[in-house]
């Protein structure tokens, strides 16, 4: 099969021609991937930015955003059948250790991620995943339609979903950041809560669209963007900042958008956070980190999208055109998601 | 070999000579036994009381409160492998359905409960279980001292687990009824939280016993516990009862027992709840269903147990003495748990 | 000033002239009347319901959905000022007991609700309750749109509110009854979730409303809607069901429609609950009960009135209509909620 | 009456005769002064740190850990009466802002501070406070027993408080920093949780004290101790770190000895944090800010500390004497608290 398998670092990935993929134990399932988003995170791994953390064996394939449908299935697997179409988890996990079994996937202790630890994504025709990957969808989805909400879409479902207790009607929430991610935070918010949603981004474009999606109040990031937050909220800042950029000082700004009693969402990285500790006990404010969703994120996910209350705009390129698309993305040429369609 | 079979209902079961389980699919694990409980729903099978409701084939292993060694495991397994010490969750759950990756183990929708449903269960000397049911032990663990502690033990704690956001310092929790069940529970609130247990039952032995383990104050059931329990708390009742009965009007005592803003905890069953509807909202009172615990409460408790912080009196027969063992719990001849040891 | 009197039960109340009302503590406000809810508790004042629990002397002025303006504070008074338009909780708290300081106004230990225990109530022209009463609105507000928020309203919301964390994206609550309250519930559950609204009701015309206003399905009570809500949830029924009728069987209707694992929040009053303990611990599900909101849930409640995400539909009645009012009501004439108007 | 006056920054104050305070609102309370605890805060006082945050207008009497018996009360004060032995709250709410209404004391937006803001405080023989302040103790309580509790005590109990849901059996909380603060941390975690409790120190006497009164394990601050407890938490870290410490570095190591998935709990202040923000995502972690307990903390630390589960050494000094208190405390001399007794 075809497959975009990267050799070595700072040199672009090549599109190969190797064997399928093949059940290796009884929870192993292959899909036939239908659509594969392109992500930001693949330019750092062409970069080498991932080695030393993932540390995967060269070459290996790519793309972890992926969707399709079920190919074969290990003599364990219970929850998907062949033919059904599916979304994955990016994170396949072991079900077993505690973390599991508290239904925190993104702390199992003997998890892989395909396409970025060492294990082949899906980048390629066929990819190898696990049962406790698969999210079943309507028969009648495209999966190149939803592939690119298996990462970038649950790790803004997350961070939302854990912040709606502090989201009552009455407060603030900023979204820093309106890109890929920022779009699914502001529609997960306008879903899951009535907070007034106040989106800060550099690109008055992005603005625009923030607020067609349900951004009550939006702001420039022109250097008065935490006076103008500070100016919305009574000098008081949000009861929650999303900070979906997290560098180049973003970081420090979201921090200071955050109200008394406060939480900075973390999502975006990059940067360095810089406090002071009598800011966090004399306001008594908090720093939230935030990974990838869990599955249940996943599922939850899909109904939202499957109900369009979450959409998700995307340009489809082939798989042979893998490099245009990364290409694109790296040049600033991409709206919405880039997604590969074998 | 041998194991303690149910035939027919209404008449003692016998002890057969069977042959061992076998691995049927790769999440299995064949356990050794080193102790089995015998609970009072071993009795209530007996009686064909959950012939219906669990509707296994006759004749079939009972035994539900197991603990033992890991004897063989299938291809899939990773979390124990052979010589483990282990005690074994009562339901083994499928890990893949939305409740299993919430970590809601008893909801799962693929579950089976070995010795309940039409599973054979532990009063042999071999079972068959899942990886997802095993919580390895220390090694020096002996099964027998804690096998009664994984259905009595986690149904107890998971009630209590529940409630620890409610019991803060200056709160008041009952427990109504100091059997098996109550023991772990007051144990369990001892150490889990500051509130102050007043314990209710009929049997004065009990309440002795109970000052023992954490009880601050004991209520005599004699018909004015009601208004004991309201004495204590200047009129208003607990914060939260925890109610083992549940029967013959334990359970609308437990109701009056509550405070307004309170929780009324089930545990026990067989009663029946009458209650005007202006009761709940005028009084803000919950009534708060409770089944067994999860997988993760049964870790927990194993952590308390091996602390020495929950204990449990136990009187060990040996597999073939099981009909005794049945007989002096059906008359009242067991303090604590029975458990048999094959 | 005039205002409704209440001499005896049984009997129509009549219109009076009496003295205006005085402050007689440091925390009282004096507001004058824009507009007095009508409610089915009026109803029930009048055949003497309440006369044993609240034991009101008589004469007394009913009415305890009351907005309007600051006319006079207190020395003690800093929150509000004369001229603020106002809404009122309808049950001023003294802010010092345990229940008071964790936000819990409805447990309070020192409370009084004029209109119903022994104070008077707003429909007349003027009404004296205290500053942990007032929550402040646009001066351009009109007293008499919001009034029927201040109690009916926030003993809908309050129960939303709650619920709130068990209603993600993939889950069903079901709305019984949709009367004032329901619709209030129907809009709260709209804003502030993703959940599957699902309506139940006798009345086809409500239904119809109730699609406008946010139900994503609905189902006639016409005695199989019970089953029609399991077959909308796969068998299982919802997650959460409110029980806004609770009387004359529905209050066990809504225990059936509740899923495993679910909550069946009590709001309306009337019947009895009658449930075998056993289904409580097989199912681990819960009764909720449900009292009026916190002051907090009122401002909240606000916040989504001024967005116009919650709408009320009214008939407003000149004060000394007020028999017209209540006549209406019982007789099922009044669509929406009654507001009386000084 | 005698009082401890700060006349100007940087030099010692001086012990004035000054007139008794008076009631000035319908809520105020005077309270005769039985015992006023000597803070590190008050030697910050002297340096001018706290000079420009809270900006009282010199002179000024200093104390803010105050307990005594009720003198007189305003004509709106219901909760205590004249005669009784109370505690007070250091931060006197207002009770009507909408952080008041839902029990979050610290973030009232029209509190005063006696003794740091612009308002006397109770290093003297009489202090005025308000309604909202005080917490009525057992007559027979000493005042001088318990005024440590009033600041210190419950920014110790109130980050506990918060921690509870995290730190159930089988978690590890380090406590970092076993001094006055510390040493209440460590009982409120042994009271009201099952954790393991890891005590991390410079002072070896510190950690035998620790191991007295709750400690599990102990580590001495050595520069190899994030190492060390590693080592004891499977290389994972601590599910909470509660800094008391946040300076020096100290604030670096908590983040480092934290788990993944697990928070950072910050009381102690004085250094700067600086961490990546990747550090936030990829481990899921989080950093919480704490302030002063709320006012029913404290009622609930007087609940632990009347039932002996909470205790403090305290050394008492005349209020003659206060100076020496404050010298000995700079000077190291003081083993757990100093309290002046008038």
């Amino acid at each position: 099969m075809k497959a975009v398998r990267v050799h070595e670092y700072h040199v672009d990935p090549t599109i190969d021609d190797i064997p399928e993929p093949k059940l290796a134990g009884p929870l192993d399932v292959i899909v036939k991937i239908g659509g594969a988003g392109v992500c930001r995170t693949d330019l750092h791994i062409l970069e080498g930015q991932w080695a030393e953390a993932m540390g995967p064996e060269l070459p290996y394939v790519i793309g972890h955003e992926n969707a399709g449908w079920v190919q074969e299935v290990g003599e364990g697997v219970t929850n998907v059948a062949v033919g059904d179409t599916v979304i994955l988890h990016p994170q396949p996990s072991c079900g077993l250790c505690l973390a599991c079994r508290a239904g925190r996937d993104m702390q199992c202790e003997n998890a892989f991620f395909p396409g970025l630890s060492n294990n082949d994504g899906g980048m390629a025709e066929y990819l190898r995943t696990t049962a406790r990957a698969c999210v079943k969808l309507n028969p009648d989805t495209n999966p190149a339609d939803v592939a690119a909400l298996a990462d970038a879409g649950i790790t803004a479902y997350h961070a939302v979903r854990k912040a709606v207790p502090l989201l009552y009607p009455g407060t603030t929430a900023v979204v820093q950041g309106a890109g890929g991610l920022g779009h699914i935070g502001i529609q997960a918010l306008a879903a899951l809560t009535a907070t007034r949603i106040v989106v800060v981004d550099r690109n008055p474009d992005a603005l625009a669209l923030a607020k067609q999606i349900g951004a009550d109040e939006t702001v420039l990031a022109d250097g008065n963007h935490v006076e103008a937050v500070k100016d919305l909220t009574g000098g008081n800042g949000a009861n929650v900042v999303f900070d979906f950029v997290a560098e180049q000082g973003a970081e420090n700004d979201a921090w200071q958008m955050t109200a008394p009693a406060g939480s900075d969402f973390i999502i975006g990285y990059g940067g360095e956070l810089r406090i002071p500790t009598l800011d966090f006990v004399g306001g008594e404010k908090n720093v939230i980190g935030n990974i990838v969703g869990t599955y249940n994120d996943l599922a939850e996910l899909m109904v939202l999208a499957q109900a369009g209350k979450v959409t998700l705009h995307t340009k489809q390129y082939p798989l042979d055109a893998a490099l245009d698309a990364l290409h694109d993305l790296d040049a600033g040429r991409v709206r919405g998601r880039a997604i590969l369609v074998p």
